[in-house]
């Protein structure tokens, strides 16, 4: 079965994000004031896997592997059938 | 109103993505094949406003004069009530 795999990494909280500060301040300059900015990164990927748990377990592993780094991020994981 | 918005940026398609080849190509040295991967950028933001409907296009403002390329760019906006 093929699955369309959604990954959302963001930083967890409590840790500093520079660059969301940066365009905070960029979009003040613009006359947009915002209570908050936070940034994430999402990867759309599509996985061929026997069920909808295997393709998660997949997908989380590649977060463990490559794509997030445990220390600094907390990534969530969707998955819908193709 | 204090409103929620989630504004996603992502390449239009067509448009080539080298960072998403690069990935794909390391998930595959680890033994991940993927039938496509598409990277985008996700800003979660604040915005005080009137009602929802100002809240998104003062969110698309943003996304056309800083946060988006729209010539490379495609961008959604989705709004909550806080």
């Amino acid at each position: 079965m093929k699955y369309d795999v959604t990954i959302t990494i963001s930083l967890k909280s409590g840790m500093l994000d520079p660059e969301a500060r940066a365009i905070q301040h960029a979009l003040s300059n613009l006359g947009f004031e915002t209570g908050y900015l936070r940034t994430a990164r999402v990867f759309e990927i599509g996985i061929e896997s026997e069920d909808v748990s295997e393709a998660a377990r997949k997908a989380e592993e590649m977060c463990e592997r490559l794509l997030a780094n445990p220390v600094i991020h907390s990534y969530s994981v969707e998955v819908k059938e193709e």
